[in-house]
């Protein structure tokens, strides 16, 4: 069993509206330091072993289905599953 | 400048519908391999220096308002702004 953490990141030239109204909350609460704020997902996924490259099922999933190509930047990560 | 990477998870007790719903998806999709998803989120704050503690400063924000610490586990890491 491995464990794929896959961090999905919006592009460098997206707008990001939820990371601007947590940077103005953080500012209201005064945290004034915050000068930028960008969420993204963060996904664990369990994968049983099989005849397939782990590496290009992943590559796979993220594309078709995991994150949006088009506004997000992705990577990930494979270890052991405990 | 810093830049703080929060990574935040459900705890292992709280169920996490929307990785289920993506599980269901990815096995529709012939992923059969995948044995668990769990989603979370991932942010990335630019802070600037300031005469407070980075750390302490971080894990203020974190629990006040960018996690849910009843239901959520977060970690931190912080690194060079390039």
């Amino acid at each position: 069993m491995k464990k794929v953490k896959v961090y999905v990141t919006l592009r460098e030239s997206v707008l990001d509206p939820q990371g601007s109204a947590v940077k103005g909350s953080l500012h209201t609460m005064g945290y004034k330091e915050v000068a930028d704020v960008r969420i993204g997902k963060y996904l664990e996924l369990q994968i049983e072993p099989s005849d397939r490259d782990l590496n290009v099922v992943v590559k796979e999933m993220c594309e078709k289905l995991l994150t949006n190509t088009v506004i997000e930047d992705y990577r990930f990560e494979v270890e052991e599953a405990n």
